[in-house]
């Protein structure tokens, strides 16, 4: 399909779709069994728009109704199945997530850029009573966790830009970066030296390390990332020994990807670059 | 909202609702990138309808194009994920599934019954190389595995009706129960004992068992289960070690969930009546 105007695409765009996903995606947590006066609030759409949607969308078996709320049922998992199914990568990488995941006794995570967010999409979680909770789909703002640094690091000037007006280099916590400078330096720092830590940018007390994966073709497709927090670990400790291992662990999921291991892209050492990267 | 009739119902269906559903579904395994002449093939859509629901999902970020093939993005796991967030079940039941992968070094599953087919909504691998790679969402026929009889043995005699019907009680291996008699017989043994083992029906060698987890209401909205291979185990074993440690670990689901404890329904124990069940 060659490149298309905004006219054509306007006129192509069916707003009803658009609408469907709109009220599948107003079941949350906030809202897991919403009224249709709920979906049609949490929407701005009207009520009679929300009673066709739901309709529709109770009749292909993705929502049921319980008396005057309504449910999403398990068969709207069968669409992110479709993503695990037609992406080589996810299955490509659950062995060595969970790896990383055993050696470490700590979450092993693999995530890819959407936009200012990234999206889980590979997850070994720890159990733990302070382990993190996160499942796949799972969206976090990019410019505060070591995924998104990576991401970022090695993404075009147009998605960095993207990003950064996207999430408005939010602060969660006093350690966040939220200098445009600041932050496009970091991510300088970042793809010089291969692998990214932050720590507490995005809550207190949790720290990460994340590196690259990469396609065939030398693009970084996803981050690879292992998650602890401060009462298990420091700053220092990551660099020595989670580091290496991390960085290790995504080579080898890009090598099982295709990359050519003989290449520029294989295992960057840390570099001497680190002192002064918080 | 009261019950439509039918004539209401078509006349509010959003025909481009369910293409737009078609269009992302025909991303899968077999078609991970596929052309818009592929995806018309598929869903036996035209291709001008194809092409204006690609640009359509486009804009909405769940696919992108590469050249003349298209794939799906990451974003399309958050559908899935805002199922986990409106359904408590799915976290809550995490760590048990973690504690009896562990405990039994066998990979752990929940499902939930859609129609004549499961959905995995929970599941912890574990990592052997003969270990069954299934990610959530993932969709298999109910008749011929363990969580499908139990889903089935507590379902309602329509949902039963529904799911032979639509499973067409299909053999998959030369031991698939595929006589109806024989299959509601089954289901009434599972109902009875509390539990279900399923050995070879689905696959030659896969031996699984499992159990009913109950809402707070005492209906059972989803089945544990733990899956072994042959070479591991045998049915005997299974029985023994595997089944009380299954239906305990249900149990404590159950009540977590908000079942009450000192009911019938709490932890049944496995009755005499297993001798001659495959």
């Amino acid at each position: 399909m060659a490149a298309m105007t905004t006219r054509e695409t306007d006129r192509d765009y069916i707003q009803s779709i658009e609408r469907g996903f709109a009220v599948l995606l107003a079941f949350d947590a906030e809202r897991p069994n919403p009224t249709l006066a709920e979906i049609a609030a949490a929407t701005g759409l009207s009520r009679p728009a929300v009673r066709r949607i739901l309709i529709t969308l109770q009749r292909l078996g993705y929502v049921r109704s319980t008396g005057s709320r309504w449910a999403l049922t398990p068969r709207v998992l069968s669409i992110g199945q479709h993503y695990s199914a037609s992406n080589a990568m996810t299955d490509l990488a659950q062995p060595h997530l969970m790896e990383l995941a055993e050696r470490t006794q700590e979450s092993a995570s693999l995530a890819a850029l959407d936009g200012g967010e990234i999206v889980y999409i590979g997850r070994v979680p720890v159990r733990r009573i302070m382990s993190i909770n996160v499942s796949l789909g799972t969206r976090v703002p990019a410019h505060a966790t070591s995924m998104g640094r990576v991401l970022l690091a090695w993404a075009s000037p147009v998605e960095v830009e993207h990003a950064i007006k996207q999430s408005g280099l939010k602060a969660y916590t006093s350690r966040t970066i939220t200098d445009q400078a600041v932050f496009r330096e970091e991510l300088r720092k970042v793809r010089q030296q291969g692998w990214a830590i932050v720590a507490g940018e995005l809550e207190e007390g949790l720290l990460s390390v994340a590196a690259p994966v990469r396609d065939q073709t030398g693009t970084v497709v996803a981050a690879l990332a292992s998650s602890t927090s401060a009462g298990r670990a420091d700053v220092e400790q990551l660099r020595e020994e989670l580091v290496p291992l991390v960085v290790r662990t995504a080579a080898r999921i890009s090598k099982e990807f295709g990359l050519r291991t003989d290449d520029e892209y294989e295992t960057p050492t840390p570099s001497k670059g680190f002192e002064g990267f918080f």
